[in-house]
């Protein structure tokens, strides 16, 4: 196979209480990316969108996550890759993590799927590493293997698929800046024990709602008392929008990723449509710009489109 | 009905990685309450074993949790309770628990039922407040429910009963003091935000692995690092004992509640029993007594073994 159109799905980092091990793919949005073999060690970025990310490959975090497979490989094998990014960057829905994992997943396409899922997601972390300076994993997964994903570890790399819901996801993204960087620079490095433990009941519960298709208890676990707190002050209207969407009948929800993007589940798509109103008021109302997507948890992860 | 006799089970809590949220009933060890209704609002407590325990009903855990409903009731409802206790006290396998769960079970019996399992529990926390300090439910609530629950959180209260695998359960009581009371004074009031991810991948690893029944996911992600580093300073042969146990085939396992009895996870009997070997093997060189128990996870807790 010589050339390979992929489809990488936005994704939720964090769901709320699982800061740094929960995530889950959306259907909407998407970025689409076009690969080709080429018959020399080097990486070829072509832009095809308006955001005038770097095209030199180290920069780029499609670019780190092909050189790091050329490494591996050791030999004359190069890539060009197409890239036409709808998830605009900085957004908080893991514009990022779809072109590492769409990089890794395309390019291993290419080469005959030699790599297994937990190398592609090795692969694709290195992308992960230059666009936040951490190697998570929490974008990454849910982006290749769809559904909701728990990074149990990152060393040694333990990924569990957790069976979900099929849950409607309302996401709204206000066109403010807030770099993953800075919103992880102003966590507390020590938190309180009986936080920890409030923190880690609601994990449980939400995994274990997730398992159990039990919509009420994954409501009743949608609550951080650790991260929330700290990080919701950079967004404007946070509290009101999670307030009154939950009043609309949304399951709950919060700061998807690092934000300022804001994300609610929903039991169905009627309630999922008016939590976007209330969100869309809430902005319109402070005059900021704003995206919404009414969607559903993506199931599938990164898909090859076509190829040949 | 004016009279019944019940069965309560031992109980691990924290399960390794669950700190205050996770327990299990076990089919051993058991106390043996035997209750009668009187018509003067007074608790009489006779002792059937030779452990001492305080007779004054304020003294007395099971005394505490009667007093407690007779003030719901508000009439001239008394109890009489015999108490037959098997499980030690101090052993960390939840005594106080079973003292506690068995009287708010059986009086609610003989009331005829009329009490809800949360109401229930309620009451049998305030015997834990006296054994303890704390008002917690993560032996509470297994002893009553049976099986593995999750306790999402106790204000409000939110107990999520767990399906579990068939696992078999070693467990080795040394004959060491360690005070509820000191296990906690010990701990930490603050955790690295690090160490609590860490903690929470796990247990949302254990919680799906009991979910999913997939015996090395709960194997793997039977990790503490927040309490049982501190913790287990205070059991002697802890490590070792681990990491033999392991060795000898075991999923898993650490300090049951606040030690300093130490239990293990086993697929089968005779792992089971091989790790009993190996407990047995570590107190007898160290020349420190001890009781071991080779049981299943209790789906059933507290039981109504006889009534008229």
């Amino acid at each position: 196979m010589k050339n390979v159109k992929v489809k990488c799905p936005g994704t939720v980092a964090n769901l709320v209480c699982g800061f740094d091990i929960l995530g889950m793919a959306l259907h909407e949005p998407n970025d689409i990316m076009r690969f080709k073999l080429l018959d020399e060690p080097k990486v070829v970025i072509i832009n095809k969108d308006e955001f005038n990310l770097p095209t030199e490959p180290e920069k780029n975090v499609a670019g780190v996550v092909l050189l790091s497979i050329m490494e591996k490989l050791g030999d004359n094998t190069g890539f060009e890759v197409e890239i036409e990014k709808h998830i605009k960057p900085g957004s908080g829905i893991g514009s990022s993590a779809a072109s590492a994992a769409g990089a890794a997943v395309g390019a291993n396409h290419l080469l005959g799927n030699i790599f297994s899922n937990d190398e592609i997601v090795q692969f694709a972390m290195n992308g992960e590493k230059l666009a936040s300076g951490v190697k998570h994993a929490d974008n990454i997964a849910p982006c290749i293997l769809g559904g909701v994903t728990l990074i149990r570890s990152i060393h040694p790399l333990d990924i569990i698929p957790i069976p979900s819901p099929d849950l409607y996801v309302t996401v709204v993204h206000p066109q403010i800046e807030v770099r993953t960087a800075d919103a992880r620079q102003i966590l507390r490095k020590q938190v309180l024990l009986k936080d920890a433990i409030r923190q880690w009941g609601n994990i449980a519960g939400l995994v274990t709602g997730f398992l159990k298709n039990d919509h009420d208890l994954i409501g009743r676990s949608l609550e951080d008392v650790i991260i929330e707190p700290v990080r919701s002050i950079l967004i404007p209207g946070f509290n009101e929008i999670k307030s009154k969407c939950k009043e609309a009948g949304a399951l709950g929800g919060g700061i998807s990723g690092s934000g300022p993007s804001v994300f609610m589940l929903s039991k169905n798509e009627a309630t999922a449509k008016a939590t976007e109103q209330v969100m869309k008021d809430v902005y319109d109302r402070l005059g900021i710009e704003y995206n919404t997507y009414v969607t559903t948890i993506n199931k599938k992860g990164v898909e090859i489109v076509s190829g040949e």
